[in-house]
């Protein structure tokens, strides 16, 4: 118990330094680390895990609905950068230049992927002939590069691994349709798998990617009150088919400019995932996500008969493929106990002599710390109930939370006192006008988040200027 | 069937051209393309399908020997890439450098990686203090950079998808034990789901690894008669771990360095599945790896049941886990069957009027072009076995071609002319000094691939200069 206390007191807590209580996380459980290069990191294997997970079931998901993977060089020449002009003046400022190969000056400059368009582009219109050869849609698994002055782990880094995907469209409504339909995929795999409620919608023309007709994004509430955009979809209509000449005879047999789409989430997501569920104990993982459902722990271990329960029970479990795993190393259980909560195991199996006389073993559950007497014979098929009870509960507390911080403002006056005292998202009606995007963010540090798909007229006139309004918007602070 | 040759036609044989049939199978099989960066390819989704195969099996049989993944950022500090001399001497002329950071000139220079070594020494040097620590075993799945002059696909590219493990013991037993051990599962990977038979041994002084005390290799042969280096295996004895003060307190208390290894594979062995097993029909695909195993192919698709029937078919063929399509097209069925051979589909179906009224259908093995009547009601299970036999009769035939190009040579006259004559691995007894494989490389090209673990002695003097031989060698042309 002393054991515990000490590995426990070793993370701030949230209330004192929230800032703190995440990099404590972060570290504490092993998920990260810092590089020899500034603002790059170092994803350690249980971070790494985490990622894994995310990429095998959500790459599942997008072979389901027709997407196949490619891979595209990480490096791209500065010409091909520039041709398409609102996404080079978007990302000139912040990528990393490659000058020299070996000894040698190179006679172009060559740009690390900050993101993949250009090079999809220049492959697009070399095998895209006809309307037979539509629709293509690429994506990639890969690391990408943005030159950011602050960092922070898993939110904002110099490198970090996403997936990009690369569509291409006969018409604008397909392009449109394929959008939507990954910004879906998104927002029901946070759903589903992270157990993380999103805000769907679209960004204003501020706020859309460079080069991009429409973004829409998902946007996650943290836990200090702050929007986290987590994944976006964007419809290029036809710009940079323009800009790269894809083109494609249609079934008259006339020249037709194609559409095209992307759409990405990144590490990022780990870092809501830790956000939104973890607490003063460490990480907590829904287990549907977590590298480690069950350590069985085993109590007074060198009794005998102890060790071999436990790993029969180790066994039972990792044949119903759960992911399953024992802590039979000389540390007291206490300390077992909080280092498993602070790792982010969803679940621990305690079992010691007693329970074995006793024919069971005890379940407790990482976010609630629900103790169950389990029967030896039904562990599989409790582990199994348990973890979906957990995983809808976690949905369901960060739902209400979010739910919660959902606030209206009609007037700039309560508006700023809303952004002011009420952490969350404030829904304002606005006018449209990139000067009340501006005006708000200087008074208050908030942007426009998204606006939503649900659309209702809270009230008629622009929350900051007083104008007609013409759409409902969430508006936050945000990381 | 004029369809079907006009398709063939497209493609130089292999006695015409080698070269050219093999960048003929690889543009025509779209499994890559150039890109806008020379020596940077694009691996499309028929050539990258076969990568995240290897991946996916091979992934698993790291994580049974204990190996967990990490990602590590993809630039060095050039004053990190310096800490091992021998190391930074056989990479700095190949790497590519990154000065500037947006607008910004970096303090200094950045290189992308061309392999992790330095990175893995700087974070082992901070996590690693106790022997309790020991071993780690970290991999990670990532591109590499490495300025080439010449380049050909997936055999050499400036930048290439590969894995690099990188592990730490507390001994030199305990490194040289796991360099041996994953030596071990890349030739039994190679055997058993590639169909390649390799030639185990350690690498000469003169050819090791930048940095290694000892390198292992797997050397594969093509049907050119060049070897293929095909992946390797180091043991760094404790020299990086001297370079970057890698140490740990042993249970006497006592601080000891580190032994360390790595080890890796790339995108090159998709460049020897496709030599080793293709024709001038274009991929052949051993079925453990092949993307599509069974493609369906409905004849006379318009009469009423065949798509019925051949639909019916796929659905029991992917129930039963087996990578299956159908090829609905209106394309003729000559066409189909060429392009299945042409992409590398393990095995064909042809399902047409008359075979239904049999009850049965025709399944087609892509390397033997051999056709099997088979009744409609055991399909699945024939389609298992003749992917079984098609697997082993293609290692087999794989190894006799091997077996069969390897040929002795005592003395130096019989040497230069087996290396020009036969091609192949010539095997000759060697001295062990540098000036013969420096004379032998000058007079015939050919190098030293690797001293075997199965030695013999064939002779007691050395092949090139008479003198006294310490060890038999596989002498070859390589790529």
């Amino acid at each position: 118990m002393s054991n515990n206390k000490k590995f426990v007191e070793e993370i701030t807590s949230r209330e004192e330094d929230y800032t703190k209580w995440y990099t404590d996380v972060v570290k504490k459980a092993e998920l990260m680390d810092y590089s020899a290069v500034k603002g790059c990191m170092i994803l350690k294997p249980r971070g790494y895990a985490i990622w894994e997970n995310i990429q095998k079931i959500l790459d599942k998901r997008f072979k389901k609905v027709g997407v196949e993977n490619v891979y595209m060089p990480m490096f791209i020449p500065e010409s091909l950068l520039q041709k398409e002009k609102d996404h080079v003046e978007g990302f000139a400022p912040e990528v990393a230049w490659v000058t020299h190969g070996g000894e040698e000056k190179l006679q172009e400059r060559l740009c690390v992927r900050p993101t993949s368009e250009t090079l999809f582009c220049d492959l697009y219109k070399d095998i895209i002939h006809s309307y037979r050869d539509l629709p293509k849609c690429y994506n990639q698994w890969c690391s990408v590069v943005r030159w950011e002055k602050t960092t922070r782990p898993f939110l904002r880094s110099s490198e970090f691994l996403w997936q990009e995907g690369h569509t291409v469209h006969a018409t604008h409504e397909d392009a449109e349709e394929r959008t939507i339909q990954m910004l879906n995929v998104y927002s029901d795999f946070a759903k589903e798998i992270l157990a993380i409620p999103m805000i769907k919608g679209k960004k204003t023309d501020k706020e859309k990617f460079a080069g991009a007709e429409s973004t829409y994004t998902i946007e996650a509430l943290m836990p200090d009150g702050k929007a986290l955009q987590s994944g976006t979809s964007h419809n290029f209509g036809d710009g940079f088919a323009k800009a790269f000449g894809i083109q494609y005879t249609d079934n008259n047999n006339k020249l037709q400019y194609a559409h095209q789409t992307s759409w990405g989430v990144s590490t990022r997501l780990i870092g809501a995932i830790i956000m939104v569920h973890s607490d003063d104990a460490g990480l907590c993982l829904p287990p549907k996500i977590a590298p480690t459902q069950v350590c069985v722990i085993p109590i007074q271990q060198k009794k005998e008969g102890v060790l071999d329960k436990a790993n029969e029970l180790l066994d039972s479990l990792q044949d119903a493929d759960i992911r399953a795993t024992i802590d039979d190393s000389d540390k007291s259980p206490g300390w077992k106990f909080s280092e498993a909560e602070m790792c982010g195991v969803a679940i621990r199996i305690e079992i010691g002599p007693k329970d074995i006389e006793a024919g069971k073993c005890v379940i407790v559950r990482r976010d609630t710390r629900e103790k169950i007497d389990c029967s030896l014979d039904k562990v599989v098929e409790t582990v199994q109930e348990t973890m979906d009870k957990m995983q809808s509960d976690m949905y369901d507390k960060a739902k209400e939370y979010l739910d919660s911080h959902i606030n209206d403002a009609t007037n700039y006056e309560e508006f700023v006192k809303a952004i002011d005292e009420k952490p969350g998202f404030i829904r304002g009606m606005w006018c449209g006008s990139v000067e009340c995007e501006e005006k708000i963010k200087e008074d208050t540090t908030a942007t426009s988040r998204c606006m939503p798909f649900e659309q209702e007229e809270i009230a008629t006139t622009c929350v900051c200027c007083g104008k007609p309004a013409k759409k409902l918007v969430y508006w936050g602070k945000a990381y």
